[in-house]
């Protein structure tokens, strides 16, 4: 790049795309003193789609995105250089430790180290700690180095035999150092401008880790780490851990008696106790209803497929080698996989007979239950699995139907979504990498007109919205929904997909009105995703306590003493014939034992009957988390329990 | 046997075990003269468990039973004796031509021969049969002759390579010759005492086969036909054929857009179209709610597991050369199989905690959806297929509590029956062969008191059923149901199995009352069977006319003219806000035409509106297959369509 000193360059800042014309030898760290509102910290520079260091000089024609803690590319370098300090702290504290490598990971950080026969155990994590927050008080600059391949032997000599084999591997003229203090590390970056952001440490984990995670290497010590920009952050952080300890979906789903695992059947493969059946039966007669009302039509395929279905649809070329393998049978010529998908299925029914322009859009649903294998380690309760049930939908539309179509899915998202309480989400709009169209599939109009609707839709329907570029799938833009969960943790749920691919592999058609053969556009669509992260989700937003609705027991009736139980049957009949899920419990236990069991259970009301309610003729209603609702007549309790079943009723359009 | 010239003999009849002194030289034949009802021919004995010609010589001490038209060992020797018939009339009418082999099957016979280049093809069919009717009508003897292997080779010089091929498979001193007029046949019968019992003849079918079904071998043609002791029989069963060609479920299902099938995905694997599904999901209700009220708890289970699971189950070794082969994954530890069976996940699922005697009868249900390999060949529509859903349940129980099992399911099964109009039943009890009583696994005092459990339960509840020795399974007796559709034929449905094997195999246990650990007896039950095999049995018996509750669409409102659309719509609201799947049909048809099309499609009710109809605001009813029922209003249609639906609400118990 042609530069003359002295003179400004531009660049333009993103996402807002303005131009800016800014003196040489400006850095991200300069360009925000005057940008960035007071508070907000730039961590690191995003740099023509790369993620840059703060402190390195932009250059002329740059697109520049300003990185901070909202970002993921700034807690990126933010946990990368904390992974640097605590690596500094132990060679400090432990001369001679051995380093291998330390990344920045989704939350926080680790480094692999070799104690080398030094005395270690987790006891000596706040030392540590003590040393790192010591140590970043020093501000040391991070000094980012271009060196030879020969300089960095030499530099990193006392360093051991794991950073000499990393280096080994590097091609020479892309090596580069960082120091901070009187620490190096071989590293490509980016990082923080110096140590004095990192506020708060917390060491959080110790476990064993094969070097290069091959078993017959040495085995490392990884200490895993997350740090923060302040203090109140950590506090935040230690205190929302604590939490979702509590509501670990894994805990919940087995004191609650939903959904258990066992290796003897496999690993990853949730088992559904009745509970946890009832309420799949019970989201899948919510999701079909509502489907069914917007024109949605179920089918129900295999859970298998011929090989070849799988090498038209190319599902074969994407999971062959890292999923279940395929089927082979004792007539040779016939193999089968495990379906990783329901869309070549959805596929060949619509090829079943021939399709006019009247029959579009053709709204295909299945809660499809698909199989993709996952290794060992990465397997997590319901959130991680081999099998799950989607709530798929596949749209055959034509072109000018896609707006609107997106439209209604929209709508049926944000009904669920109202439905369970989520009150923060965000969509994602994922279309083309701009500066290279041609990876893409299909007709660039096609492409142009799909995410001019999208856009369209989620302006419409004032949604909370980003653009990703270059996040769009090769055969199509997509809209994705996160919603945040009641511990402000983010997951993703619904997803919209348009598709050009599938359409054109399997040579799907439609007649138009004059007569003519054409392509359908295809819209991959779920609405919760899988049935079990649904789940998942549902129990660590809600700790458990699922809506009236969904409840498998709705009312637990508690008579005081056995001379209430015929009043008590009496209420549980009433209750019986509105149709909601009432146990009578007629045990010996006292009825602050029966309360407590109840509150366990999760059981949305309680109602607590004793010789005044009998009397009366009323009811003690309870809530459950809530204590006493106070007392009231059958009816007013009936009337409660209609409001709180009212919403799954209510229609989305 | 020790036997003495002119001295009686002493039999035992069966299945009624009385004892009979008859004289030396006695048969089947002349047995029956005395004590078959007059119009009863007797058509072979069952001697010792194995068939015999009726004209063979009974010895002392056997125990015999007669068999008719009714035995399907009487059916057998009946057709088989037409094949060498068949074979008969073949060589008078083709010199030269070859004999192969020719056995009786399940309805009727074949005869594969080598026409040897002579000229022959379907039209001469006709002709066949009037031969062998007119060589029936010598009323030639069957005789059977045990010859030494040379003399057969002589015996049989001029029927070319196929019989000598066989001959010289078979063991000399075990070779036996059928003689009737001047065809002989290498033979092990039996066969009828004469010709003359064949009254009518149908040669059915012409098809190549190759020789000992071996495709190097030269190919044969296969000549099938059936026959039967009275003309009227032919008749009724050629109308019965032609009824069930018409009622093909195969020919109805794609009719009425219910199921495909697509060899891209597979044979053999049903692809649901959303009719279809409507009905699968609508006979799932039906089926959850009446267990639900019987105390069943439903589950949801994976559709494969980890080999070892199939290993302890045993099904492992059961299936594991004919079925789908194992499925390996990436992690090479671990490999998976199709579920064929859903018990051993039950199974894992009862283990999942520990039970006491409080928590029996615990009864698990599951629509398990489960993959069988068969051969192309065997696949047909959906009665044989692939992968299928039954409507699984196991019993977890007491020996105590066995009986009151078995009679709460077959209050089920029978309330099923009812709901579908299966009018024509009968039971099956499958016990132990009491000769080889060392075969079956668990206790025998337990095995004595399930046997006598089931034959309480068919007594108390009165139904029809036979006993069949040696037909239970090694692990537990059985009570299996079948039905008469309404074309006669027999189909199995329900099943019930008694098994003290896997509780074994998984070990499992309950705590006694006395706090001792003892294993719970299981019971397999099916109530349908598979929900694509009762589809199948459904559609055949009702030719696709779906039981008012269960039809996709109930009512057709068709609107005679344009001008009584708004009318048809007003009435069309009022069924649906009455839970009724209607349709309008404001197409421009003639309302011939719109009745037709509506007749065809299968709909129970249409409504036609016209002048007169929207004057007097009422409707004119049709009902399908039955024409116009008149006049009514609103209300009065309602009515009935209650009545209609009522029957799938009442309660089994």
């Amino acid at each position: 790049m042609d530069m003359v000193k002295n003179e400004d360059i531009k660049i333009k800042l993103m996402p807002e795309r303005s131009l800016h014309q800014i003196p040489v030898g400006s850095t991200g760290l300069s360009l925000a003193d005057s940008l960035l509102p007071k508070g907000k910290e730039v961590l690191a520079v995003e740099v023509d789609g790369q993620v840059w260091d703060a402190t390195r000089p932009l250059e002329d024609g740059q697109e520049v995105r300003l990185l901070t803690w909202e970002d993921k590319g700034g807690k990126h370098a933010f946990w990368h250089s904390s992974a640097h300090l605590l690596a500094q702290a132990l060679e400090r504290l432990y001369p001679g430790v051995k380093l291998g490598t330390g990344p920045a990971i989704e939350r926080g950080f680790y480094y692999d180290v070799d104690f080398k026969g030094l005395s270690f155990d987790g006891n000596q994590l706040p030392a540590i700690e003590k040393m790192m927050l010591k140590l970043a008080k020093e501000r040391n600059v991070f000094e980012r180095k271009e060196i030879s391949k020969k300089e960095a032997g030499t530099r990193l000599a006392d360093k051991g035999m794991y950073k000499q084999e990393i280096l080994a591997g590097l091609q020479d003229g892309q090596i580069t150092l960082y120091e901070h203090g009187d620490f190096a590390d071989l590293c490509a970056g980016p990082h923080l401008p110096h140590t004095g952001y990192i506020k708060s440490v917390k060491l959080t984990n110790v476990a064993g880790a094969y070097w290069r995670g091959d078993m017959n290497n040495p085995q490392l010590t990884r200490i895993y780490g997350i740090s923060f920009p302040e203090k109140a952050l950590l506090k935040e952080y230690l205190a929302m851990l604590e939490e979702a300890k509590k509501r670990d979906h894994r805990k919940i789903g087995k004191a609650l008696g939903f959904f258990t695992f066992s290796e003897k059947v496999g690993l990853g493969l949730p088992l559904w106790l009745p509970k946890g059946t009832f309420i799949r039966e019970k989201l899948s007669e919510m999701l079909r209803k509502i489907q069914e009302d917007q024109g949605y039509r179920f089918v129900t395929t295999p859970h298998i497929g011929h090989t070849n279905l799988y090498k038209t649809s190319g599902h074969y070329e994407k999971y062959k080698e890292s999923s279940f393998r395929p089927i082979t049978t004792p007539h040779e010529d016939e193999t089968f996989m495990l379906k990783p998908m329901n869309c070549p299925h959805h596929c060949v029914i619509y090829q079943n007979r021939p399709h006019s322009y009247r029959d579009l859009p053709l709204r295909m649903a299945e809660f499809g239950t698909v199989y993709r294998y996952e290794k060992h380690g990465e397997l997590h309760g319901l959130t991680r699995v081999r099998g799950f049930t989607q709530d798929d939908a596949h749209i055959f539309c034509k072109a000018d139907q896609l707006k609107e179509e997106f439209s209604k899915i929209v709508d049926l998202i944000l009904h669920i979504l109202k439905m369970f309480d989520f009150e923060h989400y965000e969509a994602q709009i994922s279309v083309r990498d701009t500066k290279n169209l041609d990876q893409y599939l299909g007709d660039d109009d096609a492409w142009e007109a799909a995410e001019q609707a999208i856009h369209e839709v989620v302006r419409e329907k004032g949604l909370k919205a980003h653009v990703e570029e270059g996040e769009a799938a090769f055969y199509g833009p997509k809209l994705d929904f996160f919603i945040y969960d009641s511990l402000g943790r983010k997951w993703q749920l619904s997803t919209i997909q348009v598709d050009y691919q599938l359409p054109a592999r399997f040579d799907l058609t439609y007649t138009t009105s004059t007569d003519e053969k054409k392509q359908p556009i295809m819209i991959h669509r779920a609405l919760l995703g899988s049935i079990e992260r649904f789940m998942a989700i549902l129990l660590e937003h809600t700790a458990g306590k699922l809506p009236f609705w969904l409840a498998p027991e709705q009312v637990a009736v508690l008579p005081i003493a056995t001379a209430h139980h015929a009043y008590a049957r009496k209420v549980t009949e009433q209750l019986k014939d509105k149709g909601i899920r009432v146990r009578t419990d007629e045990s010996n236990e006292k009825i602050g034992r029966k309360i407590r069991n109840t509150e366990v259970a999760k059981t949305p009301y309680m109602i607590v009957l004793g010789d005044k309610e009998m009397e009366k003729n009323t009811l003690a209603v309870r809530k459950q988390g809530h204590g006493s609702l106070g007392e009231m007549r059958v009816e007013d309790f009936l009337k409660m329990t209609d409001e709180a079943r009212a919403k799954v009723k209510e229609n989305p359009t």
